[in-house]
Protein backbone atom coordinates (compact mmCIF):
# COMPACT_ATOMS: atom_id res chain seq x y z
CA UNK A 1 0.00 0.00 0.00
CA UNK A 2 1.56 3.65 -1.04
CA UNK A 3 1.74 5.60 1.99
CA UNK A 4 -0.57 8.42 1.78
CA UNK A 5 1.45 11.57 3.14
CA UNK A 6 -0.66 14.82 2.92
CA UNK A 7 -2.51 16.00 6.11
CA UNK A 8 -6.07 14.57 5.43
CA UNK A 9 -6.75 11.31 4.80
CA UNK A 10 -7.78 9.47 1.95
CA UNK A 11 -11.53 8.92 1.78
CA UNK A 12 -13.61 5.70 -0.10
CA UNK A 13 -17.07 5.02 -1.02
CA UNK A 14 -19.06 1.99 -2.42
CA UNK A 15 -21.87 1.38 -4.25
CA UNK A 16 -23.73 -1.73 -4.39
CA UNK A 17 -25.29 -3.01 -7.15
CA UNK A 18 -28.10 -5.17 -7.25
CA UNK A 19 -31.85 -5.53 -7.23
CA UNK A 20 -31.72 -8.74 -4.59
CA UNK A 21 -30.70 -6.42 -1.52
CA UNK A 22 -33.05 -3.55 -1.89
CA UNK A 23 -35.95 -6.41 -2.60
CA UNK A 24 -35.39 -7.69 0.43
CA UNK A 25 -33.82 -11.19 -0.83
CA UNK A 26 -30.79 -10.95 0.67
CA UNK A 27 -28.61 -9.51 3.36
CA UNK A 28 -25.32 -7.60 2.42
CA UNK A 29 -21.97 -9.28 3.58
CA UNK A 30 -19.72 -6.62 1.09
CA UNK A 31 -20.31 -3.88 3.40
CA UNK A 32 -19.14 -4.79 6.85
CA UNK A 33 -15.71 -6.27 5.15
CA UNK A 34 -14.93 -3.43 2.77
CA UNK A 35 -15.71 -1.41 6.17
CA UNK A 36 -13.30 -3.46 8.08
CA UNK A 37 -10.73 -3.60 5.03
CA UNK A 38 -10.56 0.28 5.09
CA UNK A 39 -10.67 0.95 8.97
CA UNK A 40 -7.39 -0.92 8.66
CA UNK A 41 -5.48 0.55 5.38
CA UNK A 42 -6.62 4.10 7.35
CA UNK A 43 -8.81 5.10 5.20
CA UNK A 44 -11.91 7.09 5.88
CA UNK A 45 -15.27 5.08 4.55
CA UNK A 46 -17.67 8.27 4.37
CA UNK A 47 -20.46 6.28 2.16
CA UNK A 48 -22.16 3.69 1.01
CA UNK A 49 -24.85 3.44 -1.24
CA UNK A 50 -26.96 0.46 -2.22
CA UNK A 51 -29.27 0.80 -5.71
CA UNK A 52 -30.74 -1.19 -8.32
CA UNK A 53 -29.40 -2.86 -11.90
CA UNK A 54 -30.74 0.04 -13.01
CA UNK A 55 -28.24 2.18 -15.57
CA UNK A 56 -29.54 5.81 -14.96
CA UNK A 57 -29.14 5.01 -10.81
CA UNK A 58 -25.41 3.15 -11.59
CA UNK A 59 -24.24 6.31 -13.49
CA UNK A 60 -25.81 8.85 -11.37
CA UNK A 61 -23.68 7.09 -8.76
CA UNK A 62 -20.76 7.21 -10.36
CA UNK A 63 -21.12 10.54 -11.37
CA UNK A 64 -21.76 12.09 -7.75
CA UNK A 65 -19.36 9.88 -6.05
CA UNK A 66 -16.07 9.66 -8.12
CA UNK A 67 -15.42 13.68 -7.55
CA UNK A 68 -16.25 13.61 -4.00
CA UNK A 69 -13.97 10.35 -2.50
CA UNK A 70 -10.36 9.30 -3.35
CA UNK A 71 -11.75 6.21 -4.27
CA UNK A 72 -15.15 4.24 -5.25
CA UNK A 73 -15.79 0.51 -4.97
CA UNK A 74 -18.68 -0.59 -6.83
CA UNK A 75 -19.56 -4.38 -6.06
CA UNK A 76 -22.10 -6.20 -8.54
CA UNK A 77 -23.00 -6.56 -12.29
CA UNK A 78 -20.34 -7.65 -13.83
CA UNK A 79 -21.29 -11.10 -14.58
CA UNK A 80 -22.57 -12.70 -18.14
CA UNK A 81 -26.11 -12.60 -17.97
CA UNK A 82 -28.79 -9.81 -18.89
CA UNK A 83 -28.89 -8.05 -15.75
CA UNK A 84 -25.42 -7.35 -15.68
CA UNK A 85 -25.26 -3.75 -16.82
CA UNK A 86 -22.38 -2.08 -14.58
CA UNK A 87 -19.77 -1.95 -16.78
CA UNK A 88 -21.04 -0.75 -19.75
CA UNK A 89 -22.82 2.01 -17.07
CA UNK A 90 -19.25 2.90 -15.81
CA UNK A 91 -18.05 3.28 -19.30
CA UNK A 92 -21.23 5.93 -20.05
CA UNK A 93 -20.78 7.36 -16.39
CA UNK A 94 -17.31 8.53 -17.68
CA UNK A 95 -18.23 8.98 -21.43
CA UNK A 96 -15.58 6.34 -22.79
CA UNK A 97 -15.89 3.81 -25.42
CA UNK A 98 -17.27 0.28 -24.13
CA UNK A 99 -14.96 -2.07 -26.18
CA UNK A 100 -13.17 -6.04 -25.64
CA UNK A 101 -10.18 -5.66 -23.35
CA UNK A 102 -7.82 -8.65 -25.12
CA UNK A 103 -6.17 -9.23 -21.74
CA UNK A 104 -9.21 -10.02 -19.74
CA UNK A 105 -10.53 -11.95 -23.20
CA UNK A 106 -7.54 -14.28 -22.72
CA UNK A 107 -7.63 -14.18 -18.90
CA UNK A 108 -11.32 -14.90 -19.08
CA UNK A 109 -10.99 -18.40 -21.18
CA UNK A 110 -7.56 -19.44 -19.75
CA UNK A 111 -8.61 -22.19 -17.57
CA UNK A 112 -11.85 -23.43 -19.57
CA UNK A 113 -11.15 -22.60 -23.19
CA UNK A 114 -13.88 -20.61 -24.78
CA UNK A 115 -16.50 -23.03 -26.43
CA UNK A 116 -18.33 -21.22 -29.66
CA UNK A 117 -18.44 -17.81 -30.97
CA UNK A 118 -21.50 -17.68 -28.34
CA UNK A 119 -19.59 -18.44 -25.10
CA UNK A 120 -21.22 -15.45 -23.13
CA UNK A 121 -18.18 -15.35 -20.89
CA UNK A 122 -16.75 -12.76 -23.53
CA UNK A 123 -19.18 -10.20 -21.98
CA UNK A 124 -17.40 -9.99 -19.22
CA UNK A 125 -14.49 -8.86 -21.42
CA UNK A 126 -16.24 -5.47 -22.27
CA UNK A 127 -15.05 -2.38 -20.61
CA UNK A 128 -14.54 1.05 -20.87
CA UNK A 129 -11.50 1.89 -22.81
CA UNK A 130 -8.42 2.64 -20.97
CA UNK A 131 -9.42 0.27 -18.19
CA UNK A 132 -7.21 -0.99 -15.67
CA UNK A 133 -7.73 -4.77 -15.54
CA UNK A 134 -8.09 -6.21 -11.46
CA UNK A 135 -6.87 -9.35 -10.65
CA UNK A 136 -9.39 -12.22 -9.62
CA UNK A 137 -7.50 -15.27 -8.26
CA UNK A 138 -10.46 -17.62 -8.01
CA UNK A 139 -13.38 -17.13 -11.18
CA UNK A 140 -10.33 -15.85 -13.66
CA UNK A 141 -13.41 -12.74 -14.83
CA UNK A 142 -11.46 -10.20 -13.93
CA UNK A 143 -12.36 -6.70 -12.26
CA UNK A 144 -11.17 -3.15 -13.79
CA UNK A 145 -10.10 0.15 -12.64
CA UNK A 146 -10.62 3.30 -14.01
CA UNK A 147 -10.23 7.04 -12.61
CA UNK A 148 -10.79 6.62 -9.12
CA UNK A 149 -13.43 3.61 -9.80
CA UNK A 150 -12.85 -0.12 -9.14
CA UNK A 151 -15.51 -2.29 -10.62
CA UNK A 152 -15.18 -5.59 -8.42
CA UNK A 153 -18.07 -8.83 -8.67
CA UNK A 154 -20.72 -8.82 -6.24
CA UNK A 155 -20.12 -12.48 -5.05
CA UNK A 156 -18.34 -11.94 -1.40
CA UNK A 157 -15.62 -14.13 -1.90
CA UNK A 158 -14.93 -12.91 -5.56
CA UNK A 159 -15.58 -9.41 -4.08
CA UNK A 160 -12.98 -9.51 -1.27
CA UNK A 161 -10.25 -11.50 -3.10
CA UNK A 162 -10.06 -8.82 -5.28
CA UNK A 163 -10.23 -5.73 -3.20
CA UNK A 164 -6.96 -7.67 -1.30
CA UNK A 165 -5.58 -7.97 -4.55
CA UNK A 166 -5.74 -4.37 -5.41
CA UNK A 167 -5.15 -2.80 -2.51
CA UNK A 168 -1.43 -2.02 -3.20
CA UNK A 169 -2.96 0.76 -5.41
CA UNK A 170 -4.80 2.89 -2.69
CA UNK A 171 -2.79 5.52 -0.81
CA UNK A 172 -3.65 4.84 2.85
CA UNK A 173 -3.01 6.44 6.57
CA UNK A 174 -2.38 5.97 9.80
CA UNK A 175 -4.74 3.52 11.29
CA UNK A 176 -7.01 5.68 14.10
CA UNK A 177 -6.77 3.26 17.24
CA UNK A 178 -10.07 2.25 19.20
CA UNK A 179 -11.66 1.36 22.67
CA UNK A 180 -15.14 0.73 24.08
CA UNK A 181 -16.51 1.07 27.60
CA UNK A 182 -20.24 -0.60 28.28
CA UNK A 183 -21.76 1.66 31.28
CA UNK A 184 -25.14 0.13 32.65
CA UNK A 185 -27.20 3.63 32.33
CA UNK A 186 -29.71 4.96 30.41
CA UNK A 187 -28.07 7.14 27.62
CA UNK A 188 -29.88 9.96 28.68
CA UNK A 189 -27.55 10.02 32.05
CA UNK A 190 -24.84 10.34 31.24
CA UNK A 191 -25.15 12.16 27.89
CA UNK A 192 -24.55 15.82 29.69
CA UNK A 193 -21.22 14.56 31.19
CA UNK A 194 -20.67 12.90 27.99
CA UNK A 195 -20.93 15.75 26.13
CA UNK A 196 -18.22 17.64 28.46
CA UNK A 197 -16.08 15.15 27.50
CA UNK A 198 -16.24 15.61 23.74
CA UNK A 199 -15.62 19.26 24.26
CA UNK A 200 -12.45 18.98 25.92
CA UNK A 201 -11.12 16.31 23.48
CA UNK A 202 -12.25 17.14 19.91
CA UNK A 203 -9.48 14.88 18.84
CA UNK A 204 -11.04 11.91 20.11
CA UNK A 205 -14.58 10.93 18.11
CA UNK A 206 -16.97 9.44 21.08
CA UNK A 207 -19.90 7.24 19.56
CA UNK A 208 -22.64 6.66 21.80
CA UNK A 209 -24.89 3.37 20.73
CA UNK A 210 -27.69 2.55 23.47
CA UNK A 211 -27.90 -1.77 24.06
CA UNK A 212 -30.70 -2.57 26.27
CA UNK A 213 -32.29 -3.83 23.39
CA UNK A 214 -30.03 -6.69 22.82
CA UNK A 215 -28.59 -6.81 26.57
CA UNK A 216 -32.20 -6.00 28.38
CA UNK A 217 -29.70 -4.46 30.35
CA UNK A 218 -30.11 -0.49 29.98
CA UNK A 219 -26.63 0.00 28.70
CA UNK A 220 -24.80 2.15 26.29
CA UNK A 221 -21.17 1.19 24.58
CA UNK A 222 -19.31 3.87 24.32
CA UNK A 223 -17.10 3.83 21.56
CA UNK A 224 -13.24 6.28 21.43
CA UNK A 225 -11.50 6.15 18.34
CA UNK A 226 -8.39 8.44 17.33
CA UNK A 227 -5.36 8.65 16.27
CA UNK A 228 -3.88 9.43 19.84
CA UNK A 229 -3.86 6.26 22.11
CA UNK A 230 -2.57 8.20 24.85
CA UNK A 231 -5.83 10.76 24.54
CA UNK A 232 -8.28 7.76 24.49
CA UNK A 233 -6.92 6.48 27.78
CA UNK A 234 -7.27 9.84 29.11
CA UNK A 235 -11.07 10.13 27.95
CA UNK A 236 -11.61 6.17 29.19
CA UNK A 237 -9.98 7.45 33.00
CA UNK A 238 -12.47 10.26 32.29
CA UNK A 239 -15.58 8.19 31.12
CA UNK A 240 -14.91 5.82 33.95
CA UNK A 241 -14.61 8.28 36.69
CA UNK A 242 -17.83 10.01 35.20
CA UNK A 243 -19.78 6.45 35.69
CA UNK A 244 -18.57 6.14 39.63
CA UNK A 245 -19.68 9.72 40.26
CA UNK A 246 -23.16 8.61 38.97
CA UNK A 247 -23.51 5.43 40.26
CA UNK A 248 -22.98 3.14 37.47
CA UNK A 249 -21.58 0.17 36.96
CA UNK A 250 -18.60 0.51 33.60
CA UNK A 251 -16.06 -1.31 32.23
CA UNK A 252 -13.77 -1.60 28.99
CA UNK A 253 -14.89 -4.21 26.44
CA UNK A 254 -13.88 -5.58 23.08
CA UNK A 255 -15.23 -3.25 20.48
CA UNK B 1 -52.01 1.80 4.00
CA UNK B 2 -53.07 4.31 1.45
CA UNK B 3 -53.82 2.33 -2.29
CA UNK B 4 -52.04 3.87 -4.23
CA UNK B 5 -53.89 3.90 -7.49
CA UNK B 6 -51.41 5.42 -10.28
CA UNK B 7 -50.03 3.63 -12.32
CA UNK B 8 -46.38 4.24 -11.18
CA UNK B 9 -45.47 2.36 -7.69
CA UNK B 10 -44.68 4.50 -5.03
CA UNK B 11 -40.87 4.75 -4.03
CA UNK B 12 -38.38 4.83 -1.14
CA UNK B 13 -34.73 5.41 -0.14
CA UNK B 14 -33.12 4.74 2.77
CA UNK B 15 -30.69 6.84 4.52
CA UNK B 16 -28.52 5.13 7.23
CA UNK B 17 -26.90 7.07 9.25
CA UNK B 18 -24.33 6.59 12.17
CA UNK B 19 -20.51 5.71 12.16
CA UNK B 20 -20.76 2.84 13.55
CA UNK B 21 -21.32 0.89 10.32
CA UNK B 22 -18.61 2.58 7.92
CA UNK B 23 -16.65 1.99 10.44
CA UNK B 24 -16.96 -1.83 10.27
CA UNK B 25 -17.92 -1.54 13.85
CA UNK B 26 -21.58 -3.00 13.55
CA UNK B 27 -23.31 -5.20 10.76
CA UNK B 28 -26.16 -3.35 9.98
CA UNK B 29 -29.75 -4.76 10.49
CA UNK B 30 -32.15 -2.26 9.69
CA UNK B 31 -31.83 -2.54 5.23
CA UNK B 32 -33.24 -5.75 5.10
CA UNK B 33 -36.41 -4.77 7.45
CA UNK B 34 -37.20 -2.12 5.46
CA UNK B 35 -36.25 -3.62 2.30
CA UNK B 36 -38.65 -6.59 3.54
CA UNK B 37 -41.63 -4.00 4.57
CA UNK B 38 -41.42 -2.30 1.24
CA UNK B 39 -42.20 -5.27 -0.60
CA UNK B 40 -44.85 -6.21 1.51
CA UNK B 41 -46.50 -2.62 0.76
CA UNK B 42 -45.65 -2.71 -2.78
CA UNK B 43 -43.48 0.16 -2.20
CA UNK B 44 -40.34 0.39 -4.84
CA UNK B 45 -37.39 0.54 -2.30
CA UNK B 46 -34.77 2.21 -5.20
CA UNK B 47 -31.96 3.12 -2.93
CA UNK B 48 -30.10 2.87 0.64
CA UNK B 49 -27.39 5.28 1.13
CA UNK B 50 -25.13 4.69 3.92
CA UNK B 51 -23.70 8.49 5.56
CA UNK B 52 -21.37 9.48 8.67
CA UNK B 53 -22.91 11.34 11.74
CA UNK B 54 -22.00 14.29 9.75
CA UNK B 55 -24.08 17.86 9.35
CA UNK B 56 -22.88 18.11 5.46
CA UNK B 57 -23.72 14.23 4.87
CA UNK B 58 -26.84 14.52 5.95
CA UNK B 59 -27.96 17.53 4.55
CA UNK B 60 -26.59 16.62 1.07
CA UNK B 61 -28.50 12.88 1.03
CA UNK B 62 -31.90 14.45 1.85
CA UNK B 63 -31.55 17.50 -0.97
CA UNK B 64 -30.70 15.01 -2.76
CA UNK B 65 -33.39 12.02 -2.15
CA UNK B 66 -36.18 13.59 -1.36
CA UNK B 67 -37.44 15.38 -4.55
CA UNK B 68 -36.55 11.71 -6.43
CA UNK B 69 -38.08 9.59 -4.41
CA UNK B 70 -42.21 8.97 -2.69
CA UNK B 71 -40.67 8.71 0.87
CA UNK B 72 -37.06 8.84 2.03
CA UNK B 73 -36.77 6.62 5.48
CA UNK B 74 -33.88 8.29 8.01
CA UNK B 75 -32.47 6.33 10.60
CA UNK B 76 -30.29 6.98 13.38
CA UNK B 77 -28.80 9.95 15.40
CA UNK B 78 -32.14 11.32 17.25
CA UNK B 79 -30.81 10.49 20.71
CA UNK B 80 -29.99 13.04 23.35
CA UNK B 81 -26.27 12.93 23.22
CA UNK B 82 -23.42 14.69 21.47
CA UNK B 83 -22.99 12.41 17.98
CA UNK B 84 -27.24 13.00 17.82
CA UNK B 85 -27.39 15.01 14.82
CA UNK B 86 -29.70 13.79 12.40
CA UNK B 87 -32.79 16.54 13.60
CA UNK B 88 -30.99 19.24 13.42
CA UNK B 89 -29.44 18.45 9.81
CA UNK B 90 -33.13 17.49 8.52
CA UNK B 91 -34.47 21.17 9.55
CA UNK B 92 -31.41 22.55 7.74
CA UNK B 93 -32.13 20.53 4.65
CA UNK B 94 -35.48 22.09 4.74
CA UNK B 95 -34.56 25.49 5.82
CA UNK B 96 -36.91 24.81 8.93
CA UNK B 97 -36.70 26.47 12.07
CA UNK B 98 -35.35 24.17 15.05
CA UNK B 99 -37.72 23.98 18.12
CA UNK B 100 -38.98 22.30 20.89
CA UNK B 101 -42.29 20.20 19.85
CA UNK B 102 -44.25 20.40 22.92
CA UNK B 103 -46.29 17.25 22.33
CA UNK B 104 -42.67 15.03 21.78
CA UNK B 105 -41.89 17.10 25.38
CA UNK B 106 -44.63 15.91 26.80
CA UNK B 107 -44.22 12.19 25.04
CA UNK B 108 -40.54 11.68 26.22
CA UNK B 109 -41.31 12.37 30.03
CA UNK B 110 -44.55 10.23 30.19
CA UNK B 111 -43.10 7.53 31.60
CA UNK B 112 -39.70 8.51 34.11
CA UNK B 113 -40.41 12.48 34.66
CA UNK B 114 -38.30 14.86 34.03
CA UNK B 115 -35.42 14.72 36.44
CA UNK B 116 -34.22 18.42 36.08
CA UNK B 117 -33.75 21.46 33.99
CA UNK B 118 -30.77 19.66 32.11
CA UNK B 119 -32.48 16.16 31.67
CA UNK B 120 -30.76 15.44 28.43
CA UNK B 121 -34.20 13.85 27.05
CA UNK B 122 -35.28 16.91 25.91
CA UNK B 123 -33.42 17.32 23.18
CA UNK B 124 -34.48 14.91 22.07
CA UNK B 125 -37.80 16.99 21.56
CA UNK B 126 -36.28 19.40 19.35
CA UNK B 127 -37.26 19.19 15.66
CA UNK B 128 -37.58 20.76 12.53
CA UNK B 129 -40.78 22.86 12.86
CA UNK B 130 -44.10 21.32 11.67
CA UNK B 131 -42.80 18.13 12.10
CA UNK B 132 -45.26 15.06 12.63
CA UNK B 133 -44.55 13.02 15.61
CA UNK B 134 -44.07 9.38 14.72
CA UNK B 135 -45.25 6.94 17.41
CA UNK B 136 -42.38 4.93 20.09
CA UNK B 137 -44.15 2.17 21.65
CA UNK B 138 -40.82 1.07 23.12
CA UNK B 139 -38.77 4.17 24.61
CA UNK B 140 -41.75 7.10 23.99
CA UNK B 141 -38.74 9.78 22.34
CA UNK B 142 -41.20 9.99 18.89
CA UNK B 143 -39.42 9.97 15.53
CA UNK B 144 -41.16 12.34 13.01
CA UNK B 145 -41.97 13.13 9.46
CA UNK B 146 -41.75 16.28 7.29
CA UNK B 147 -42.59 16.19 4.15
CA UNK B 148 -41.95 13.04 2.48
CA UNK B 149 -39.07 12.13 5.07
CA UNK B 150 -39.32 10.21 7.83
CA UNK B 151 -37.14 10.74 10.91
CA UNK B 152 -36.65 7.13 12.94
CA UNK B 153 -34.08 5.97 15.62
CA UNK B 154 -31.85 3.65 14.62
CA UNK B 155 -31.56 0.90 17.42
CA UNK B 156 -33.77 -1.70 15.07
CA UNK B 157 -36.50 -2.60 17.72
CA UNK B 158 -37.68 0.78 17.82
CA UNK B 159 -36.67 1.83 13.89
CA UNK B 160 -38.67 -1.11 13.49
CA UNK B 161 -41.86 -0.40 15.97
CA UNK B 162 -41.42 3.32 14.55
CA UNK B 163 -42.07 1.66 10.85
CA UNK B 164 -44.82 -0.01 11.70
CA UNK B 165 -46.42 2.28 13.15
CA UNK B 166 -46.05 5.13 10.42
CA UNK B 167 -47.20 2.27 8.21
CA UNK B 168 -50.81 3.91 7.82
CA UNK B 169 -49.50 7.34 5.88
CA UNK B 170 -48.00 5.40 3.21
CA UNK B 171 -49.32 4.93 -0.12
CA UNK B 172 -48.95 1.11 -1.48
CA UNK B 173 -49.36 -0.80 -4.29
CA UNK B 174 -49.90 -3.90 -5.45
CA UNK B 175 -47.08 -6.16 -3.99
CA UNK B 176 -45.13 -8.52 -6.48
CA UNK B 177 -45.07 -12.24 -7.25
CA UNK B 178 -41.87 -13.98 -7.08
CA UNK B 179 -40.67 -17.42 -7.60
CA UNK B 180 -37.03 -18.54 -7.89
CA UNK B 181 -35.70 -21.94 -9.58
CA UNK B 182 -31.80 -23.25 -8.65
CA UNK B 183 -30.17 -24.57 -11.51
CA UNK B 184 -26.73 -26.52 -11.67
CA UNK B 185 -24.87 -24.68 -13.82
CA UNK B 186 -22.12 -21.92 -14.26
CA UNK B 187 -24.05 -18.90 -15.14
CA UNK B 188 -22.23 -18.66 -18.20
CA UNK B 189 -23.46 -21.67 -20.06
CA UNK B 190 -27.03 -20.39 -19.27
CA UNK B 191 -26.52 -16.62 -19.89
CA UNK B 192 -27.84 -16.74 -23.64
CA UNK B 193 -30.75 -18.96 -23.43
CA UNK B 194 -31.81 -16.95 -20.51
CA UNK B 195 -31.43 -13.68 -21.84
CA UNK B 196 -33.79 -15.00 -24.88
CA UNK B 197 -36.19 -15.43 -22.34
CA UNK B 198 -36.27 -12.46 -20.53
CA UNK B 199 -36.46 -10.29 -24.09
CA UNK B 200 -39.56 -12.85 -24.21
CA UNK B 201 -40.57 -11.66 -21.20
CA UNK B 202 -40.32 -8.11 -20.59
CA UNK B 203 -42.63 -7.83 -17.23
CA UNK B 204 -40.74 -10.44 -15.83
CA UNK B 205 -37.97 -9.07 -13.67
CA UNK B 206 -35.26 -11.94 -14.03
CA UNK B 207 -32.39 -12.00 -11.76
CA UNK B 208 -29.24 -14.27 -11.65
CA UNK B 209 -27.00 -14.56 -8.74
CA UNK B 210 -24.22 -17.44 -8.73
CA UNK B 211 -24.13 -19.40 -5.99
CA UNK B 212 -21.07 -21.84 -5.96
CA UNK B 213 -19.21 -20.04 -3.47
CA UNK B 214 -21.97 -20.98 -0.77
CA UNK B 215 -22.63 -24.41 -2.18
CA UNK B 216 -19.91 -25.77 -3.74
CA UNK B 217 -22.17 -26.69 -6.47
CA UNK B 218 -21.57 -25.01 -9.46
CA UNK B 219 -25.35 -23.34 -9.38
CA UNK B 220 -26.90 -20.34 -9.91
CA UNK B 221 -30.58 -19.15 -8.10
CA UNK B 222 -32.61 -17.49 -10.94
CA UNK B 223 -35.22 -15.22 -9.28
CA UNK B 224 -38.34 -14.36 -11.09
CA UNK B 225 -40.54 -10.94 -9.86
CA UNK B 226 -43.98 -9.65 -11.99
CA UNK B 227 -47.38 -8.36 -11.06
CA UNK B 228 -48.34 -11.78 -12.86
CA UNK B 229 -48.14 -14.92 -11.19
CA UNK B 230 -49.51 -16.62 -14.90
CA UNK B 231 -46.28 -14.73 -16.64
CA UNK B 232 -43.87 -16.02 -14.13
CA UNK B 233 -44.89 -19.20 -14.25
CA UNK B 234 -44.86 -19.33 -18.00
CA UNK B 235 -40.85 -18.29 -17.52
CA UNK B 236 -40.43 -21.16 -15.03
CA UNK B 237 -41.42 -23.51 -17.64
CA UNK B 238 -39.30 -21.77 -19.68
CA UNK B 239 -36.54 -22.09 -17.84
CA UNK B 240 -37.01 -26.15 -16.31
CA UNK B 241 -37.13 -26.94 -20.37
CA UNK B 242 -33.99 -24.83 -20.90
CA UNK B 243 -32.01 -26.65 -18.37
CA UNK B 244 -33.30 -29.77 -19.26
CA UNK B 245 -32.41 -29.76 -23.38
CA UNK B 246 -28.97 -27.86 -21.89
CA UNK B 247 -28.58 -30.95 -19.49
CA UNK B 248 -28.50 -29.31 -16.12
CA UNK B 249 -30.47 -30.66 -13.07
CA UNK B 250 -32.67 -27.85 -12.22
CA UNK B 251 -35.85 -27.41 -9.13
CA UNK B 252 -37.69 -24.64 -7.74
CA UNK B 253 -36.45 -23.56 -4.76
CA UNK B 254 -37.68 -20.98 -1.76
CA UNK B 255 -36.93 -17.34 -2.18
Amino acid sequence: MVQNNSKLPSTACAIIIGNEILSGQTQDANVIFIAKHMAKLGILFKECRFIQDDEAQIITAITECSPKYSYVFTTGGIGPTHDDITSMAVAKAFNLPFTRNNEAFKRIFSVVPQRSEEDSRQLMANMPEGAILIDNPISHAPGFQINNVFVLAGVPDIMQAMLLTLTPRLSGGQQRHSKAILCLAFESRIANDLREIQKEHPNVEIGSYPTWHISKEKGVKLVFKSFDLNEIETVERKVMAMAEKLGYQAEEIEI
